[in-house]
């Protein structure tokens, strides 16, 4: 194979450790540097190649490309922007090869979730229909936790950490408050359209009665009057009542509650936020004060508290896609396996680690295979997930 | 001096670290038990003394009380309750003379912010006007940082840190975004009627340019027109803008922007959040897309990220307070008094440190000086308070 260099962009919602799988990806790069020449990093992912905005990471440091590793945001700035089918945008294609081609790319990574891993099948598709020889490799991404087939995603584990940790601080708060003032405290979590986010949360938890009390998932359709009974039972129980809401959720007919006709003072529809919504329910309903929160960006955003885990995940995913890449694996994603489904006691993982063991490992994912399961997966969130930590190795 | 024992309370809203300021006060009572015999805590704040609920802390092991120092919530309850006064609610004063002489209490610490320190003052009256001696010290906590003479309110660094760090995350998860996502991110910032907290979230920013672009404070009336100029100019200088608002601030009419019209669907004025108000307001405006935050009280209660010279400046008022009380100092409530206005760089920190340097101190503050010194304080917010570190001590 000749040597040639490699394009890697990242695209799609930011989480707290894609950065680290930049990390991971360049630093195997360069310790590859007989099978890769340099890297180029594309700007606002898919946009920086054909815009031929690139970065050339080979002038960067060792240490600013080991610092990525730890790095909050997407260093290279992430897009929302999907390629059309190869047979309607022939010209996008063209153009794409011209800046390729101009800067002599063979591989091809691209570092994101579902569209994101679509992009890089599509421009797999360069090769066999315009003849342009390149390896794809998509690289797992995504905080909703809703890439198939893979155990989870790069992203989850983080935000699962800060949901959990936020709600368990803010419950203890409320619980404080509660005789004399707030009764209610609803946080608004990210996922529409899954609800491992949102169980996750269920983390805070660690007893019998403890918060949260009601979880309210975006695959589970709101009903207004068993969800105030479940409201009133935990008032009843504990004297106040802690609520973690997908921002996804829905009523009976199918529309998300957050745009249930909130209007500005100009007559507007309100921008999102179903919290709000769910505690004004309450209060009105049943009178008593509450309190809600939307942490937003704050929630995937949050390095600060990512999880080692997921931290080592990540840069696990980055690093795997160089090795899959060099193999001259094209069209595929590296994917994260169970090997135990026993969380790890801090204690057993230390003997794990030191024995090797692992839980978890990487497998090649073909790319379209993702596409025809993309309805796959279920079943209940990976609460075991923020527990295991190095437990990743690409093979 | 006779060996009574002691009470002690948390009151007003939580912070990360008023558990810190309850294990100062009781291991130091533990220290001096020649001077203090048990230490009971209020269950809910002074509630705890009018229902006889209280907690004997001299039961909890010293790891226990060791522990408070780095527990969130407030770990016996807090209450929004106001004690009238004297004379027209004597009967409730006498019920206080009654429990506390059942169980020999001397001693009144009370944790809170301004209302809390206004109800340690009308305590410490039970002395001079219903004849039961009592020492009352006052410890100062609040968010909010609007204490007035302590140079700061313990509480306030925790909540600078939570916020400029959250702040400079979503910020760079903004700036990945923005080319062809979201352009505007704001989050609202605790702090109704102060604006020191909003002021905080500047310090995520270090060079000229850097988020948040625009703060907007409860002490200054929101004009649409310039705001949305600021908007537009961040927008062209560095394609997104991020906004910190504070829920206090207030239109020209001196309302809350946060109640300015939004309805249910019921018709219902929609609970708080100005976040929401703004963003709705820049995309209809200017039509760019917009998140925004609300952490609520995630942000005041996150001891997960709390700032170190705060939780000792916590720990060290609750421990000046019993100091204070043992030598009869009653009516007073430890402050913290700046020595230095240098912010310390952690290297000239560390050597303060060695050298037993201190940039703030600990001074009793009368009680009924803050009464008449409440409208006292302003200026710019103590932007170096965060950088220091075990500058306090009791004098």
């Amino acid at each position: 194979m000749v040597r040639t260099n490699a394009f890697y962009a990242q695209s799609g919602g930011v989480s707290a450790v894609i950065n680290a799988s930049a990390s991971g990806l360049l630093q195997t790069a360069r310790q590859r540097s007989g099978k890769i020449g340099k890297v180029y990093a594309g700007r606002n992912g898919i946009i920086g190649a054909l815009t031929e905005d690139m970065i050339d990471t080979s002038v960067e440091s060792e240490a600013a490309i080991a610092a990525l590793k730890h790095t909050p945001g997407a260093a290279f700035g992430s897009c929302r922007y999907k390629l059309g089918s190869i047979h309607e945008h022939r010209a996008q294609y063209e153009r794409l090869i011209e800046v390729f081609r101009a800067h002599e790319i063979g591989f091809f990574f691209y570092n994101g979730g579902g569209d994101s891993q679509d992009t890089a099948y599509k421009v797999s598709q360069l090769a066999a229909e315009l003849a342009y020889p390149i390896v794809c490799v998509g690289i797992p991404k995504t905080i909703d936790n809703d890439l198939p087939i893979t155990d989870c995603s790069p992203g989850f584990g983080s935000v699962a950490k800060y949901v959990a940790t936020s709600l368990r601080e803010a419950a203890l708060d409320l619980a404080a408050m509660s005789r004399t003032s707030t009764k209610v405290f609803t946080m608004e979590v990210m996922g529409r359209h899954a609800g491992w986010t949102t169980a996750a949360c269920a983390l805070a938890g660690e007893h019998e009665g403890d918060a949260p009390h009601i979880l309210l998932l975006p695959e589970v359709a709101f009903n207004e009057k068993r969800f105030l009974a479940k409201v009133e039972e935990a008032l009843e129980r504990h004297d106040h009542c802690v609520i973690a809401v997908s921002e996804g959720v829905k009523g009976p007919d199918g529309e998300f509650l957050s745009a249930l006709g909130l209007k500005d003072s100009f007559g507007h529809a309100q921008l999102g936020g179903v919290a709000p919504v769910i505690s004004n329910l309450i209060s009105t309903k049943l009178g008593c004060k509450c309190h809600w929160a939307v942490p937003d960006y704050l929630m995937r955003s949050a390095r600060h508290i990512a999880a080692e885990t997921d931290v080592e995940q990540a840069y696990a995913v980055g690093r795997a896609a160089v090795e899959f890449a060099i193999a001259g694996r094209s069209s595929v994603m590296p994917a994260i396996r169970r090997l135990s489904d026993a969380p790890l006691s801090l204690g057993h993982h230390r003997g794990a680690a030191r024995r090797g063991g692992q839980s978890r490992e990487a497998v090649a994912l073909r790319l379209h295979q993702r596409r025809r399961l993309r309805d796959h997966r279920g079943g209940p969130p990976l609460f075991g997930a923020t527990h295991r930590r190095r437990s990743l190795s690409a093979i």
